[in-house]
């Protein structure tokens, strides 16, 4: 029995495939793929081969926001059942280690992260993986709403760890995918205001048409403007520190984005307020929360897939962010 | 120069009357009062003339849920000016002792709250107050909405002493209007699901048009239903050991309504699970948030006022959940 | 091959009789018991037969504070090895389950615990358990101080629930073993004074030699003696609700004994200060913090052992609490 | 009436003169001086003439390590009376701000702090400073230890902005009064083990005699040495970063040596372990804590008291950090 997949055999190149079909371990299901966002990090390996130490070096199918229907289930799976539809949290933890039973399962040193080298993704028809990361949707819910989850995630992780509290005035910056959501998740979680900054117009005109207040990120700041969070969504070089320096004494920064460079901090001028800053690495305990706020209609993560591709075009998909800059979120749809 | 106030003469008994206009002190601010929520508190010192060991022993105006327009100011007040539109925060705190220097400024032995005896209230035209107690309205905001800031703190503070986290499943018992509140405040602050339980039907109709699931307060619970927070709004005996028994393992309630008399706690049942139960009094630093919440639209207090009344009217307002036991909030307008 | 148990076989009857050896499962060790400290539950299972909901209904081996030398080790065990002097933390969670996910082990609905029915305990000569489990004593703790690091992981938890902070003035309610290393522990976390109650003259003079302040607990409080932390190890009833009486604004409480019969509380009287009341279930991650603080000299539980027996006397331990008042902790030796 | 103060007259210049004794306002006392450590930041001030925005632009007295003898106090004064020994917080806030009503009086715009342009300090006979920030000294403390329980507030403060928690392991880096502190602290508050690190073999033996780990700070660290907080103690260029890159996952860092030029982050390297970053302005609320570890024995201030001066020897003092390498605190006695 095969299936497609959509394999990365070097940099810049898919092949799309066929492939054994997977057969689902006891506690594993096997998912039929409907729905997989692109996300910077697949476009990364695609294009230059890494992610700081993680490399490519060999095949690998790429894919972790993902989402679909449940078509087997191992013998001691409980959680599912064959035709439920689940949204997938792409990290499966060793559920032994010290960080997994300190509730930080996704610091575990041993986590397997989808289409993260040299684990395989979720381009592909059908994709085995432990049941206990599937998340039966709501009804109401789509696939496609479904895979943005897991952006979405990384909003709820970054407002947790910036410890927003409710009345929060919150700025973001950078108005990609993760920006919006970590923006929308802030206002959901009862943040006062909500800024985002950004370089492109067509950006800001998504959040802005999503409610929030916008402001270009190369403009002087308005004098007095300041915040008791910032969410660094950008991984933009300065953008942290230039962000540190708007906040409020007291202030807490979530450092969601990841600059390739180092990051230089003027302390002296920083300490004064006493500001918190917080790395961030990926979530844990978060699609609960997420299909929550999505299915209550608290966050409304549609109007970011701006493109839609078949499986075919996979290869298109992970080059949409350069070929259409106006572009916020490419779904892949392996059914097509 | 003189006003109108409503002063309670004795159990039962308004007497509209004219009464010295109120100076401001320096860092005061004397307020047109526009709106004037009745509480349930104000109820009982009309009716039998004490709260626990708050007893009314002479004439005093009641209202403590106010809002208006600012008509005079202090000769140090630069935090508002004449003609701004506020709502009024009913506690002013000695801002010297260590609890206010600990920042629970509503805990401090000294404060002067309104309506709460020997202090009087907002039910008359015009209000002096310490001008820091007073918060600018949004355009958009009604006096009304103003007003009810207040109840929506108490459910604020609940919210923040339940230390409620996004997803969390809330169980709300009691549909009066601070039970709506804290239901709202919860969704608003990324509550999972929120149920509301409450013995009047109406009250769980008027939960049920706010999009809250309901349950009767007398049936028995449907079996597994559980739930991470409850907020506790009823003040009914049996209501905070009811709804302990409901808490998931790691559950947090936060005891909002004052029962009358003692509470009797199973703990050697509730023990295992851990609970977490942390009792209220009113809140702090709830305003701002709670403003940003309705000016927003995340929380809709308007649909709790039932019944309008003028300042001649105030007794009927007072008991109107006695006469009309199908409503939630009486306003008083002291300028009609 | 053979070893010795201590098994009770009735209410008030233990059997030392020849039980097969353990065999180790590949993630367990066989520790050969070197001291098994007796605990009030052990006395109460040995007289009564039950502790709340579980009940004796079979032969059973208690005791499960205990500490030993590894004697065997399964083929997948790799934090201790054969010989190595180790206490034993009795609970073994399923470190699948969503609490043991969360952080929360303790929680475990499937825990494993040593003692508790129908599980057995550790007065025995050699007992087989989870490996992770075992944590390695310094060359410095004896047998003994491993033993009592179950009591003093008591403490550390009720500490940690009563969220103690640095400075906090302390009362403990109950001088037995566990309110002692309450007390103790409170101490060496930074605690600015700590007072325990108690009814026996005996165990206040134990206190007081440990330094810590005590006041007999039949006798009227001093006038404006108040803590900022209760810590009730006495179970006694009233104990919570007299002690909750004694908390200055913001207090927090943790419930650590267990009260035999539903405990009433003044709420309307103890809302105004806004107290915290934490219940408590055991204790989780705590024995790398309770190996560090007695290694360190900063909690000393050695002056708690105040009786030792072979195993052969385990029913004379067991009721030693009735026959001798003037005692603390009896510890069994069952290599004795 | 005359006294005699300290005056710095210009870099490098103190002249011993008399000035006015001062006169208290209604909350103010007098305070005999008895003691001032001399703190890096009185260097500073006297050597170069400024930290940070902060300039010397005038006569200063210098010192905020304080303690003495209440002469005489102001017509409101309560909390202390004449005769008293008393330990000083240098910083007096407005009381009245955001900062100060919401718990963080150490953050208040117009904190007026001792020996800060363009306010005096504690380097005279006699000294006026609101009587709030006076804290009675039990009879077993003496003034020297009085006025080390400055230094020992940064570094209870540094504890709590790492959210130090019971068995962390601690590095400390920098053997300085403040980093000995913080290592004295953090043991006091239930660290598990504590490593200092420092260039100076002088102040390691030092560390070593307190019975801290210790490590030259030039050294390469011993592999696999890790540790759950970093409290960053020296200023030195590259010391927070390379004390980062040894925090385990979730480990905590605070900052509270002032660098005196940008810091530079791997955060690329160091998001993985999701590390969280605390910045610190001096401290507040950390008087009653440091009196209760001291009196109590919990921390040992004297050994870092190396060398004596009477006030006609200020500058000498003020330059002993320089002359005498060896060295860890002097103590001026400006009665002498």
């Amino acid at each position: 029995m095969v299936q497609r997949a959509a394999v990365m055999t070097g940099l810049g190149s898919i092949d799309v495939r066929e492939v054994p079909e997977p057969v689902p371990g006891p506690r594993e299901a096997v998912v039929r793929i409907e729905a997989v966002g692109v996300c910077g990090s697949d476009a990364a390996y695609f294009t230059i081969g890494r992610i700081g130490d993680y490399v490519v070096d060999g095949p690998i199918i790429l894919g972790h926001e993902a989402s679909g229907q449940v078509a087997q289930v191992g013998s001691e799976v409980t959680n599912v059942k064959v035709g439920d539809r689940v949204a997938i949290e792409p990290g499966t933890p060793c559920r032994d280690c010290h960080e997994c039973m300190a509730g930080r399962y996704h610091l575990c040193p041993d986590l397997v992260f989808l289409a993260t080298p040299p684990y395989d993704g979720a381009l592909q028809e059908l994709m085995a993986i432990d049941a206990r990361n599937l998340f039966p949707l709501p009804d109401s819910m789509s696939y496609e709403e479904g895979a943005l989850l897991e952006p979405l995630s990384v909003g709820i992780w970054g407002c947790n760890r910036a410890r927003l509290a409710a009345g929060d005035d919150v700025l973001v910056t950078g108005a990609g995918p993760v920006g919006l959501l970590a923006a929308a998740t802030a206002r959901a979680l009862g943040a006062g205001g909500v800024t985002i900054t950004d370089v492109s117009d067509f950006r800001l005109g998504t959040a802005a048409a999503l409610g929030f207040q916008t402001e270009k990120a190369d403009a002087d700041p308005a004098p007095g403007e300041t915040f008791d969070v910032l969410l660094e969504c950008s991984g933009a070089p300065g953008a942290l520190s230039a962000g540190l320096m708007r906040l409020r004494p007291n202030g807490r920064a979530a450092m969601i984005g990841m600059p390739k460079q180092d990051v230089q901090l003027p302390l002296a001028r920083l300490n004064p307020a006493e500001l918190t800053i917080s790395l961030v690495n990926r979530y844990a305990h978060t699609w609960p929360i997420a299909i929550r706020l999505v299915a209550s209609g608290r966050v409304d993560v549609k109007p970011l897939v701006t493109h839609h591709f078949p499986l075919s075009q996979t290869a298109e998909a992970l080059t949409l962010a350069k070929t259409v800059p106006d572009s916020i979120k490419a779904v892949i749809h392996p059914q097509q």
